[in-house]
């Protein structure tokens, strides 16, 4: 059973602050181990790397055999069915579509003192995507990194992946040929991260890195950042429904069990203003738990991370949701839009009966790829700005530079940077000369 | 004498490549300490804060004297010079006008699946900027960081600042009241990042915080990051001049003085296609360096990192200067525009010679706080958007949960998360029936 809270309990604002805290997650710590490997691939490129494929995938590769051939790639694409095929260009051109439109536009103006200002977007030249091998390859997860890259304009898009024992999941190799990776290689865990950022003979180096990984990819992307960008480090995945007394229980419950069976340490939180919804969802979720084939799985987080808390009445459960800031939100109220207008921190809202969150999770358009344990307080999920950066211009006019000039060369006097002033100083005394003639 | 490279040389590829891994920063490891400190101040808050402020600082605190109170705000900014005072507002509403600019749009639409879709912007509830005591408090940096906070909408803005024995500079608390701050806090170091980010009695946590600070601030950051937001981990600072013939030697020498000046650890680098000129520049510079007061640091910089390349052409020094991907970029040419069309990695670039990059530190308008290390690759300077986030917004009617709706359940069944799809299934079946009556 989950916790069972209600906002008018005496101790309710204990429990939630609990709730709040709750560690979900025990990282090993693997840091020393990841140190080693990176040290290792950087001085012994693409030898370190082949051995410790050797070691942990059971895998024989040679520099020439790193990489998926073309033809090794459409061999494995024509094994998928014609209809995970089309389901797969469906959400390859919904996410398209939804991320064509983050694309930011450029700026250049010229302000009243007559300089001009703006800034340029330009994309990072090589983005490599981390892909893990076996239960939590997703070829969704594929689409969701490589698109936003590709909508943003990187050049060169590189998949590593790991493919145990040779194993490998066709539909995350069509998930790529269509999101347009150029290179997908056979390789795995740190010594991944490290060829990616540092390069072997073999392998150029990226960028920037970004995908998901177990507790070895996240500390080698924590160790390599700063050398090249990197995304989250994500934890494991959240939901938070809002719901009114009209819903169907069946509904929510499956809602909430489709976070519950990502992960033990999931977290799937039902907030409503009705004690009998809550009951009746909480009676769903055990009907529907004995039906899955991962209801261990499900059931282990849905006892010890799951929560129903009943509210006195809407505008508390999105205070509630708030301090939660949960990955994803979905409001199954009578009037979505007004609520979500309540709404400061969350990751992703689904609005509506109508918007299961797996739909979020594959075709409805907008990233999968969302902050976890609390950090939409202070971030985004991904999206095409991860893969751009923005150079700031300006352009002085003789003009110009004499009007705010001056107070640059003061405020470098007040901070003793004598050369910040004498820089400015050296042209105004160019103006004032020439102005004199 | 800084290196003086020649892309005709036949060893020049070897000598950019090292130019480009230079190790300029050896960073103290005090990680291990850090760790401490925070574990003190997560632990014992308050008291823990008092006794390494003493301990660090040489001042006595209480819970009551941690914040600067209005009465002693207002008693340091009237010691302000009006002079000084102008300056910095005339900088504080300059770099508001810029990043007034950057405040991104909202998006909603409704594609043609009937699905509504779209994202909005909401700001950080409270940040906290870290602004250093001594030599490098600079009120510039004040702003840089405050403003920006506050043009996207951030509630409560609180700054970090050591007064080691008390000392304190008046202008960056009248910095910190133009831009908005809501309180000053007399404390630094690694305890003062723990304070922000996990809270003591006194101090309530913020979800960011920003701004530079020595070793321990910097590993305290990154300790921290995860629990809340960070900005990027500043090093020192570069600057790269491109320039042609035309060019007033004396004024290249300053600009590239004036990131000297800032650190021994600073980079300095002219890349020009006129051989004449390089050398009168690096004349210019040895007569400049005898005049300055902090010629010691700037010395040590232009001599240890600083660097002079002669091009074949302006199109080899955009392309070496993209392999450099500089903080700071100056194009001291006849037609910077079409240069500038040429750059695809800088934080900030300055157009044309009447645009020192000293004007960009303090009044130009954009932000001073920019990539560096090369990692102007990846990553863009501070801005509004830093301190916003943005949630993704998904609405399906039953219409397009039709249309959708069965990629996804195909989708979820290849992944083998049943529940995703059942959840789907659940409403698709309401709709058949339904659709049956």
């Amino acid at each position: 059973m989950p916790q069972f809270l209600t906002t008018t309990d005496p101790d309710f604002d204990a429990a939630f602050a609990a709730l709040l805290t709750m560690k979900r997650e025990d990282a090993p710590d693997v840091d020393a181990v990841v140190a080693g490997i990176i040290a290792d691939v950087r001085e012994r490129g693409d030898a370190a790397v082949i051995e410790l494929t050797e070691r942990f995938d059971r895998l024989s590769l040679t520099p020439e055999s790193m990489a998926f051939s073309a033809g090794e790639i459409a061999a494995e694409c024509d094994k998928v069915s014609p209809e995970d095929r089309a389901a797969l260009e469906l959400a390859a051109a919904r996410i398209r579509a939804y991320h064509e439109r983050q694309m930011p536009d450029d700026q250049r103006w010229t302000d009243g003192a007559g300089a001009s200002l703006g800034w340029r977007w330009t994309p990072v030249s090589a983005a490599g995507l981390y892909v893990p091998g076996g239960l939590a390859s997703y070829p969704s997860s594929v689409l969701m990194n490589a698109i936003p890259a590709k909508v943003a304009g990187v050049e060169r898009l590189v998949v590593a992946c790991p493919t145990p024992g040779g194993a490998v999941n066709p539909l995350v190799l069509l998930a790529a040929r269509l999101a347009g990776v150029d290179t997908v290689y056979r390789i795995g865990g740190a010594q991944a991260i490290a060829a990616l950022a540092y390069g072997t003979a073999t392998i150029r180096p990226v960028d920037k890195i970004t995908g998901p990984g177990n507790a070895y990819v996240a500390a080698a992307k924590r160790r390599v950042f700063g050398r090249v960008g990197i995304d989250m480090i994500a934890g494991p995945s959240e939901i938070l429904v809002i719901a009114d007394r009209d819903n169907d229980p069946d509904w929510i419950a499956l809602d909430l069990l489709s976070q519950a069976e990502h992960d033990e340490s999931a977290q799937a939180i039902l907030v409503t203003d009705d004690a009998g919804l809550a009951q009746a969802v909480v009676a769903a979720v055990e009907a529907r738990l004995q039906t899955l084939d991962r209801r261990a799985i499900a059931g282990a987080s849905w006892r010890d991370f799951g929560a129903v808390i009943v509210t006195r009445d809407l505008d508390e459960a999105a205070m509630l949701s708030n301090r939660v800031a949960p990955e994803h939100l979905e409001l199954c109220v009578a009037d979505p839009e007004a609520l979500a207008e309540q709404i400061t921190h969350a990751g992703a809202i689904f609005l509506g009966h109508w918007t299961p969150e797996a739909i979020g999770d594959y075709v409805g358009g907008p990233n999968h790829v969302l902050p976890t344990a609390r950090s939409a307080r202070f971030s985004s999920g991904l999206s095409v700005m991860d893969f751009l950066k923005r150079t700031t211009i300006a352009r002085m006019t003789p003009e110009a530079l004499a009007a705010i000039g001056p107070a640059a060369e003061r405020l470098a006097k007040s901070e003793s940077l004598q050369a910040h002033g004498l820089s400015v100083r050296a042209r105004l005394d160019r103006l004032n000369r020439e102005g004199g003639q």
